[in-house]
């Protein structure tokens, strides 16, 4: 394991600083000013030995000695706190390297933290290498968090402010006492050369009648009641995915998630997109989305207008509703010097949860989606065990291409719903591995291969587990295999009475493992969207408490996991669909239906170890698999998962 | 099923508080006499028909009426917050005829309503009927609590500022605004007839080095330290089994909980008792305990001699630390009255945690203490089996008798942890069946018997619950005893990571029942004391979320059940000792040893249903109980064991 030490670093730092005083001081004497060059010398040999991200972290360590301030939070999102930024807004990335899609940056004169969840300890470890970064673990007992950590280390902190949410600040106070914040928006503008620009693709309105959902109007006006019945005059949205719900809009601003940059107010009267559009040069698209939204009543404003429109209303003395977790602190200052307190009411966006509860007509294209998916998950699986038994050197990277290929060919494909984690042997022991395009493993006819994918579909958003043995197994992989796959079907055959969160069904996924004493440091299972995020709250199986109940309707995966470093990982998953499940004298019942359509390979499967209700309930799978999918399959691959499928 | 209907006594009180208006109104008119005349007559023969209960309730609408008050909140409990309160706080008992373990009352004009949780919803609706209260289910989704249900209906509530804690009257004036509290203490003392004197019984020390646990002064240097580390000066405790754990003392002020009524202050110089003493005529138990705790400094002070302490340290600026849970009202006052705001801490006791992380020796003592209870059940049921199968008629009444007979003979037998719960067919299905010493039903040799009961001994509490197959059962009767047993061994079974709470484990005992749209309403689990209360904090097995991790040493209770009304009730009740089990690369475990040592029937069992795992286990424990009691028990019920115990 990659121990990093960063006292090289902090030296070289030091250096960097002082030579920096010394010309600002303008000290000429003589001696002193040998002394001095001798300094600037050293100083520029220790720089030249530094790699890009040192060199980045320093420049920016003189901004702040120039600025006078003792710290610097960078945030690894955007001004909608989105979940993967698009180049514009990959500021961690850019400042230390980290490629890992959760990562928040503080900068301070002798130190540089990052702080990332477990899905990325690993890899941060060794993309940090050399950079002087050090890895806070977030959500490990004893780490404290940023504001924590900051709290007596700094009194002048800067932050980007479009791209820390107005909750994070308030947080950050409350941790800090009376620091001073100071809010530079684009922080990084002036270091970073090249910067891109904010996106702007084409945007396509959805099709409710064919690919599911409800009319957007149906959605405006349920918000508007939910407005009357609060007491606000005007919603904000900021976060990208409650604006395309609300709208049945789509784009590709941001990679992976089909979103357009841009805010939404939505008042009893008017609803005003905020959008980066470009009047002389619309591609058709676009166009034809703009004429639709507008011929509803909907505005079409540019992005830069929501700061004045937002002070109109302030100044109209309306009533503001907006969700201090996805409002950047920017804009919550724009509002906060516009509105009287109380003409503004913070709170969870209505959306996210409407959102997550799919439509009669969402569930039923969802079915038929992940059946599609299964299509490609079978054609891909098949095609894998044939190349790597004739022999053939496959890479992860073309194996990963070969998927995304095989996904492409169907009907409402509108890219992946995330980048394909395409892993063999240690790789998999990153549960969030980036398969490099140049250099990735071969895959062997031996031990375990790791593929997480999803499709972005007009149908929906499809998200995938499936771990391969490729050949003959050790016996602790077949154990872990057998462990993570029964924690994985435990969980699909619960049953619980209506308001049962996820956090209670959570251990059902961990016991098998837990009974062995092994575990895994991530979620068991976060919300999907339709044609939208891959993660969407509000609710979650977690063993982080969460008081959202499961309801009828949401879409959640069910991926427990194990990641031995250097040697494997093991990660089966499911998307569920949680659905009313009768009322008896007991109460009222929901449980879950399994969605995903791609059979699970039973030879890594130790049957006594899986119980007899977990192997009926995977012979019973691997039946539906095949019957479902054996008529849409080529007749080579259906003949071949006729044998994988068979008790 | 029972149900209330409240009109009648709404009109009768209607008519009551008429003739009140009227009478105070002196109006002397002709007609208008001779109408109010009528009206008296008339209300008078309504009282007649009046019984105890609504005539107390009528007696204390005339005091509220008198006094201005618009609600009068009756609660269940005492000025220490105890869960058992002696007779002279069974103030709802007296008011309203329940009797439930827990329930609080409040008196409108026109409401008269009892608030307790689903154990006791059959019971409340068979005893309130006919005195004009209505049951509120508390807990249960929708139904409103006190606070929230008196927030739009009173402006003047009275309560026994003795008998509700501070935490409660927080909680009222938080919901209902700027109402006014009433504080009166012994509220109820006027219409209360021969109401009972606060109790004072013998008073007895413990031998740790016999009996487990630690030196009262190890425990006192140990809050010392706390309360530095806090910068607190004064600890005030209040709750009776937080003092009885701190002092090494018991009692029996209070019925099956070996309490004694007091309070204790302890400050870096002093440890003050405050407690009922009477200095004349000193039993010679009390009389030596106290000798014993003056002798290590512990300065023996009358109960209510603790205002005028409390006074003190406020005059001398002392910090005072106070727990607002377990804190009565209007000493709560007292204490404001006292000290400055800044020198009031509010918080959870640090003895509740400390408390219930059982010591070795405890835990030691607590293995035999179960073997020896054990002993007793065995012979229960041997006797039981043996005299119903005689065709002789034993009474639920003569059963429970017997039970008590039988473990009274175990040495340190200090009396019951609890009023046994001694329940055939029907009476099974009320949770907290209280089982009457006349008229109790017949077992008769088929169904289910339901025994509920539990010791004190100078070596520990014990709480077991075994249903016994008395014969021939239905299907339903199996299907229901089988799931049960299965959710009760599934969560001993259960292994996890330190840091998991009772929330995320209770799931394991409740999904086999859920899978087949079954449930029951109370907690899975509740911790258990030390020769102290049979339920205590913090820990809990429950539905509802409680942030406190199961830690190595606590003892909780693993009760699963199912309730069908008319017909039967089943409950499993082993207790847990939670404990270390290792560490791994995956974390730190803990898992459950089995405290309880007594047989479980598998006449009832269907196999095929409690699953291979289930049933080893079940085995597998028959056996080792039978290992470890027969060398202990009788010839002629060691054998009736063996046969109990086969596979």
């Amino acid at each position: 394991m990659v121990v990093h030490t960063p006292t090289v670093v902090f030296q070289q730092h030091s250096l960097g600083r002082k030579w920096k005083n010394l010309q600002v001081g303008k000290l000429y004497g003589g001696l002193f000013w040998k002394l001095l060059q001798n300094f600037i010398i050293f100083a520029q040999q220790a720089r030249k030995t530094m790699n890009t991200y040192q060199e980045r972290i320093a420049q920016l360590r003189e901004m702040m000695l120039q600025k006078g301030w003792d710290a610097v939070v960078v945030s690894g999102s955007d001004p909608h706190s989105s979940e993967y930024p698009s180049a514009r807004w990959q500021q961690v990335k850019w400042l230390t390297g980290f490629t890992g899609e959760a990562g928040d940056v503080v900068i301070t004169h002798d130190h540089a933290g990052l702080w990332t969840d477990s899905r990325y300890f690993i890899q941060a470890l060794e993309q940090l290498e050399g950079t002087g970064v050090q890895l806070h673990k977030a959500g490990v007992p004893d780490t404290e968090s940023i504001p924590q950590w900051l709290a007596d280390r700094a009194s002048v902190i800067a932050v980007d402010g479009l791209c820390v949410s107005a909750g994070f600040v308030s947080l950050l106070k409350e941790c800090c006492g009376d620091v001073h914040i100071e809010n530079v928006p684009d922080l990084l503008e002036g270091l970073w050369e090249d910067r891109p620009e904010i996106p702007v693709s084409p945007i396509t309105t959805l099709d409710v009648e064919c690919f599911g959902g409800r009319q957007r109007m149906e959605k405006v006006e349920w918000l508007r009641k939910w407005m009357l019945l609060g007491g606000t005059d005007c919603v904000l949205l900021s976060s990208l995915d409650e604006i395309a719900w609300l709208l049945n809009v789509r784009g590709n601003d941001i990679e992976y998630n089909p979103l357009v940059i841009s805010y939404l107010l939505v008042t009893q009267e008017s609803v005003r997109w905020f959008v980066r559009k470009s009047h002389d040069c619309l591609d058709p698209d676009t166009a034809d989305s703009f004429d639709e939204l507008m011929g509803e009543g909907v505005s079409v404003e540019d992005y830069t207008d929501i700061y004045d429109a937002l002070r109109t209303y302030g100044a109209e003395s309306l009533r503001l509703f907006a969700d201090p977790s996805t409002l950047n602190y920017h804009l919550d200052e724009v509002i906060r010097e516009s509105f009287r307190e109380d003409m503004l009411v913070y709170g969870t966006s209505p959306v996210i949860l409407e959102k997550a509860v799919k439509t009669a007509s969402e569930i039923e294209n969802l079915r038929q989606t992940y059946i599609d998916d299964g299509v490609a998950m079978e054609r891909f699986l098949y095609w894998l065990e044939n190349e790597v038994a004739s022999g053939r050197p496959v890479t992860e990277w073309e194996a990963s291409e070969k998927l995304t290929s095989l996904r492409s060919e169907i009907p409402g494909y509108r890219g992946n719903s995330f980048e394909n984690i395409s892993a063999y042997g240690p790789s998999g022991a990153l549960p969030h591995y980036v398969t490099p395009r140049e250099g990735s493993a071969v895959i062997r006819p031996y031990g375990l291969y790791l593929v997480d994918s999803g499709g972005q579909y007009l149908s929906g958003t499809t998200d995938i587990t499936r771990t391969v043995p490729m050949g003959p197994c050790s016996e602790i992989e077949k154990e872990d295999y057998t462990l993570v796959l029964k924690g994985m079907i435990d969980l699909s055959m619960a049953v619980f009475p209506k308001g049962t969160t996820g956090h209670q069904v959570d251990a059902l996924a961990r016991m098998p493992l837990w009974k062995a004493h092994r575990n895994f440091g991530h979620g068991t299972g976060h919300g999907v969207g339709y044609y939208l995020c891959v993660h969407e709250g509000p609710q979650s199986i977690r063993w982080q408490y969460n008081p959202q109940p499961l309801l009828s309707g949401m879409v959640t995966s069910d991926e427990p996991a194990i990641y031995r470093e250097g040697m494997y990982g093991i990660r089966h998953e499911n998307i569920l669909l949680c659905r009313e499940d009768g009322v008896s004298q007991f109460g009222e019942w929901l449980s879950f239906e399994t969605l995903t359509c791609c059979h699970i390979d039973t030879c890594a499967v130790i049957p006594e170890l899986l119980g007899p209700e977990a192997l009926a309930w995977l012979n019973d799978y691997n039946r539906k698999v095949y019957e479902t999918l054996a008529p849409l399959l080529p007749p080579e691959v259906a003949r071949w998962l006729k044998t994988k499928t068979t008790d």
